[in-house]
């Protein structure tokens, strides 16, 4: 089926009426004597909507929550956003009181600069744990920032790049499909890295198929679709459940993980409201946003090597399957044997055992594919190993993208989870250096 | 208290009756022209009684589990035991009904040579997993070992080599103690360093407090005490719960994990059969015998460079204790951050956040310690940093070893954990190398 949406450039400036920009405030306190251009990647970014929008979000389930996330969550209650405000380099998280009352600082500061209700400026960051905000030069920021907002692609990349920690590089995404008569865009920006398994939920309650799971990521999603917010909150969770909360780097749930989508209206299309076929054209608009930025944070993610797309089928249930392709997905031994292109079947075969999803070893298959592809490899058949050469497998193994298939046989659940090997280099990066703390992660 | 035992030397064969042999019968069928000592470590080992002994067991939960441990579970509702045959270089799991032949003929043959029943010969595996056992190889094996039986301190040190696959030195123990006149030993050996996340059961059912848990890790314990199956039973789990299923190096729990004790009464002690002073006595030294063995196993564990014990107070639960502790000690980040000596309360309020135990941010408290000390560094109040130096914090982090202690202060829960940290070291071995499948694991 020919998806009934087209690719265009930008990201959250390519819908009508959303302004952005990004800039250095220096939100870790390097100081700028150090001659290194290390600190002065943009930290500070600002989307702004022209007119008050509707606004969904999903937000992580740890209880250990950062406050902006506190902030949020307490704000998407009235629906309604004009401005998110975002930073890196400080989560404001484990922050305390003075945590909070920073994050409402910085809704109030943007608010002045915009002069709008602070009730509608959205605010989230992302950085190291437990280190009070700079508030000066927050302030500095936004004040700085509010003065170079525009729609340009420029301005879009300068936020893409403002919220990047240990990225390597900004992740955007924005797509174009009409609704009736309209022409109506998404557009999408996020980030991750690190602290990658996402288990967010609307209201903090975790998702049924997640029992006990773990990143920052933050997704920006901008729309010019005129949507009901309970319609627009519904899709983005079902969006989510299909993306960002299916991908891990590191099996680390973050106190931060935050997506926002904001939709203006301006596109002029007949407001969404019911379940209809232009609902049915935005949702798979949505989800195709939503996962492409997802694949992105795994591809990108700390040290990552290979990009692994684990298929759990024939479960006894969805939350076996879920359980299953976690437990593989997760396991220190399975991920190694990525990063070597290892086409080991036993360590798979490990995690399935110990994982709390029911299996019988006599009935498990595992598969290898190209990404996408339905001519399996099979490695494993009801428990047995096959002829299936090491050497063809291990071509397979050896790409930097492939897919894993599990059938367990026993019923008719299934599962899906983007994952990513597990390297030196995310070793290296993640011991840090105590000498020089700002290399030390959140 | 002054503890009621005393160490002695050697280990499986300190206690009377217990004779004992390793060899090399190249189980990885590596051939012996390749010039390299590489594969001539022993990889079978055997251990007898001179008379049929009380046996007891504890085997992994998970639900792929090795064809010696299904006849291992099968053989101790017997309770009886004469002699352990182990094997190292291939784990005969994921192996199906030639698995289980080859395991009952392995027994078959060290029955013949001893001429006792098959029924007494209990099994065990570690090593690569999925590859058939090679027999021609174990039979040669077995009838050499069967000829080499002593009770020397060099033939216990033998076994202890023999079941060693990536461990980098052997592990052992014995002790003494007295009941009521007479003296009684427990000598013990084990092996660990990957897929070390034990959570054995007698029965096959997880235990309550493990959720979905994860080694290879094999413990042979053999004792002079005469005691009572049933009673040596419990202490064997009791024992077990306090030390081997109190540990993690990966996270990843085995197909093959199995501690066995078998004891043959030949001290001569009145048989232990309630609960009395001399059954705490025996059940005091028993612990500390699988404690020492399970702590070696984790500081020996897999490109491990640091040991940390993990205490967690207050929780709401013991389960709920348990959570958090296994999600702190398994945590990618919080290992990482030990790895690099970073005493980092971030990511530890961070994996408390998303474990499944019940944690309330502003109630938690962080601190270090030298390893048993009760002199507390405390990093963390009641979810505030402290004023504590972050010197003073990474001079205690930087140690080989050190305690990490975190008070939930909601409840009476306990739990503590032996972890270690994620290295480069750990990741390159394991990675292996698929042009030489001798370094790829099980």
């Amino acid at each position: 089926m020919k998806p009934s949406f087209k690719t265009v450039s930008s990201s959250i400036t390519a819908p009508q009426g959303f302004f952005a920009a990004g800039v250095f405030c220096d939100i870790k306190r390097l100081g700028t004597g150090k001659g290194s251009n290390k600190g002065k990647k943009r930290d500070l970014a600002l989307i702004v909507s022209e007119t008050p929008a509707t606004v969904a979000g999903m937000f992580t389930t740890s209880q250990v929550c950062a406050a902006p996330v506190k902030l949020c969550a307490e704000q998407i209650k009235k629906g309604v956003a004009q401005a998110v405000v975002v930073n890196s380099g400080n989560a404001n998280a484990c922050t305390g009181a003075q945590g909070l009352r920073d994050a409402k600082a910085m809704a109030q500061l943007v608010a002045d600069q915009l002069q709008i209700s602070a009730a509608k400026v959205f605010v989230a960051s992302t950085g190291r744990i437990g280190v009070p905000m700079p508030m000066p030069n927050v302030k500095r920021g936004i004040l700085a920032v509010s003065q170079l907002l525009n729609q340009s692609e420029e301005n879009a990349q300068q936020v893409a790049e403002a919220i990047m920690t240990s990225d390597t590089k900004p992740k955007q995404i924005a797509v174009e499909f009409k609704l009736g008569g309209a022409t109506v865009r998404i557009g999408g920006i996020c980030k991750g890295a690190g602290m990658i398994q996402p288990g967010m939920s609307a209201t903090g309650a975790r998702p049924a198929a997640l029992p006990g799971l773990h990143a920052t990521m933050l997704g920006f999603i901008t729309t010019d679709a005129a949507i009901d917010q309970k319609m627009l909150q519904a899709s983005l969770r079902e969006a989510v459940a299909q993306s960002f909360n299916r991908i891990t780097v590191d099996g680390d749930m973050s106190t931060n993980d935050t997506v926002l989508v904001l939709a203006n209206g301006l596109a002029g299309n007949s407001k969404l409201k019911t379940q209809n076929s232009d609902l049915k054209t935005f949702q798979s608009a949505l989800n195709h946003v939503c996962l492409e930025l997802a694949k992105m944070i795994v591809r990108d993610g700390e040290g990552v090597s290979r990009f692994v797309t684990v298929r759990v089928t024939g479960a006894k249930t969805q939350v076996d399957a879920d359980r299953a392709v976690r437990a593989v997905g997760n396991s220190a031994l399975v991920k190694t044997s990525w990063h070597g292109g290892d086409p080991n079947w036993g360590r798979i075969l490990g995690a399935l055992g110990y994982s709390s999803a029911k299996v019988v070893e006599e009935k498990i298959d595992v598969a290898y594919s190209e990404p996408g592809s339905k001519k399996l490899l099979f490695s494993l058949k009801r428990g047995q190993p096959t002829k299936t050469s090491f050497a063809a497998l291990c071509k397979v193994a050896a790409q930097k993208e492939f897919d894993l298939h599990i059938n367990l046989n026993i019923g008719s659940g299934s599962a899906i989870l983007y994952a990513a090997d597990l390297t030196e280099d995310y070793v290296d990066f993640n011991k840090g250096d105590v000498t020089d703390p700002t290399t030390l992660g959140g």
